[in-house]
């Protein structure tokens, strides 16, 4: 694809490009919020326009986060998953770390709500994509993109919570970037981050390494993040307040890696919630999934809450939440490890990995009945991350 | 500063903070757009409110990026320069390169303009921070936040263009998030990218390797860039289409650093232009410059737009020129390396760093008279970068 576009100099590179434009734009000729969604249009935006355009092997793989050495020049192939012990040697050799590195922009609105706030979900957030890849999360950059006229000491609580949530989270701020932008022109502030990790381990840890019978195994109760936001956002109130499970799971996933669990694949559940995550993975590893309902944890006020304002707990994002796909013999000493610790205190085996049906996600409901979970097409919970 | 933060769980972490804020309220109660300009209140933001509460050696060296090996968990201190042979020789043994990770987002307005785009600059910016640190550009992940309704054609240009900078710049995009804001909540779109590269040298590149009578090197006219802009925002036509300097000088660095020059350190003329970048060094190394007004290259219709507007070449940002601080016996050899590259045609010698006046940058004009070159305080020309 990229050799049918002229190579430009940069003085004109922009002036003219003749490849049609990948999205149909007789369909979509604006960006919806949907296309931020985390679900079916976010998936079709990144497969058509910026995988093929970037094309290298570490975005095809489409994990949360790239993997690379940095020192022999090369990328990992994460679709044919070609590493091996003679490769790890000799990239050991040659002075070559196993690297992850994620990014994320944080849109959040309100910018603080109940269990968390932008800042804090910044961190959070690229430490949990770094531990989905296996890695130890270390560096993180910051960049701020801040709208004009935001109150200074709003700007200082956000940068106190980022400061601690990565003391908490054991990780570096190490570089930065601030812009401003004219009143009307942003929303308080946006933050991003990008992280860099390390993969002190030996497992292929990515959607192509998932395989029938692995174990769908989830850290905790579900759906907690995004009713907290809405519950803000519309001014709800429960009897109790429903507080974001925002947290960083990298010390957590390190300890199932450490106890040298077979983790096969891991992926949080953010935007687009479980539902999404699940038909993600299903699709790239060709799998099929089956999950119980009455298995997933849902706490009775998230449940509560979904029915009022009209959400499927399947649906809805968290933030301090992951699936890992385990090796059958592995799961039970998995779940055990994790329900140890405090972010994994609820954790549950919800399901497991079919050969047939690739690329589905069946849910027995709590009646018995058996039903498709689809990857979310619209936008249920715009700007919750 | 950080230890009288209570150091509370994830769950309530943002409830209460107790540090007054750094930045006095009674001045600035909010966030101003020069607070974004690159001048001294981005200057005042970052040293008082960032670097305290993030702080770590990367940070505090208040380079264009961070240098760190992995593997080692340590990073390099820049303000001492902690690092030698043993130091390397450890590194290289323990299998940890040396890398350079940098940040920055992009919010230019408008997103096209003449000799370039958000896309080009958002890969060049980043390209061009990484090069500063002497290092040699890899990876860079990408991170858009669009406004809903922008035409998905215009966010297809940008791509294309993105990906055709990253080609030319020899660097990978292996990692991405896209976040959508609702209609009036952002502009069109903003980019963030965070990039790594390796430093492959024994050189140690940092404001604080400055010495007095180091040649200060620019590779080209500047200026370009922040006119370009200026003159499609404000409708301008001049005789010529002033066309951005945005490009990746990521070659024309390792050239110089491939020939041994002895680099003591470099800075991109971005926000705030040369007069910052200057500033910033003198401040950092605790040294005074000597810079003349004449030996600066400014092209005629650069000057002549730049008196139209009002504004001083020095002040106005480019994309694709740094200055080099270059030891005396090797300024020459740099000045030629420069020229015969495409990117440094139009290198001059514009000054010398002088143990007198530390902080404080010095311009002998036109006419003979010296004055000083502060750095801005307000802001000239918003949203450039």
């Amino acid at each position: 694809m990229r050799c049918s576009l002229r190579v430009l100099t940069s003085k004109n590179m922009s002036t003219d490009f003749t490849l049609a434009c990948p999205i149909p734009i007789s369909d979509y000729p604006q960006v919806l919020l949907a296309h931020g969604g985390g679900g079916r249009l976010t998936n079709q935006l990144i497969a058509k326009m910026f995988v093929p355009m970037f094309s290298n092997p570490a975005l095809e793989a489409q994990h949360d986060g790239a993997v690379f050495r940095v020192g022999d020049g090369k990328v990992r192939d994460d679709k044919t998953g070609d590493r091996n012990e003679g490769d790890r040697d000799e990239g050991d050799r040659k002075g070559s770390p196993l690297l992850a590195f994620s990014t994320d922009s944080y849109v959040v609105h309100p910018l603080f709500f109940p269990g968390g706030d932008i800042g804090s979900m910044a961190v959070h957030g690229t430490v949990n994509d770094l531990a989905m890849c296996g890695a130890r999360p270390l560096y993180l950059s910051a960049g701020y993109i801040i709208e004009e006229g935001l109150p200074m000491d709003t700007l200082w609580r956000i940068v106190q919570s980022m400061a601690l949530a990565a003391q908490n989270a054991g990780v570096q701020i190490v570089t930065g970037d601030t812009k401003v932008v004219d009143r009307g022109k942003g929303d308080g502030v946006f933050i991003n981050t990008a992280g860099i990790g390390i993969i002190e381990h030996d497992q292929h840890i990515a959607p192509q390494s998932v395989r029938p019978g692995d174990v769908l195994i989830v850290n905790g109760d579900i759906g907690r993040h995004g009713i907290a936001i809405m519950a803000v956002r519309e001014g709800l109130e429960f009897e109790t307040t429903i507080e974001s499970d925002s947290a960083p799971v990298a010390g957590l996933v390190l300890q199932l890696l450490d106890a040298k669990i077979k983790v096969h694949c891991m992926r949080d559940l953010t935007r687009g919630g479980m539902a999404s995550a699940l038909n993600e993975i299903a699709e790239s590893a060709q799998v099929g999934m089956a999950i119980e309902e009455l298995r997933v944890p849902v706490r009775d006020d998230v449940h509560a809450a979904c029915e009022i304002l009209g959400f499927d707990p399947l649906y809805v994002a968290c933030e301090g939440r992951f699936v890992a796909f385990v090796a059958p013999q592995d799961a039970e000493r998995a779940l055990e490890i994790m329900r140890r610790h405090p972010l994994g205190a609820d954790a549950a085996i919800i399901g497991t990995v079919k050969a047939d049906h690739p690329g589905i996600v069946m849910m027995k409901s709590r009646i018995g009945a058996s039903r498709i979970v689809d990857m979310i097409s619209g936008e249920q919970l715009p700007r919750i991350c």
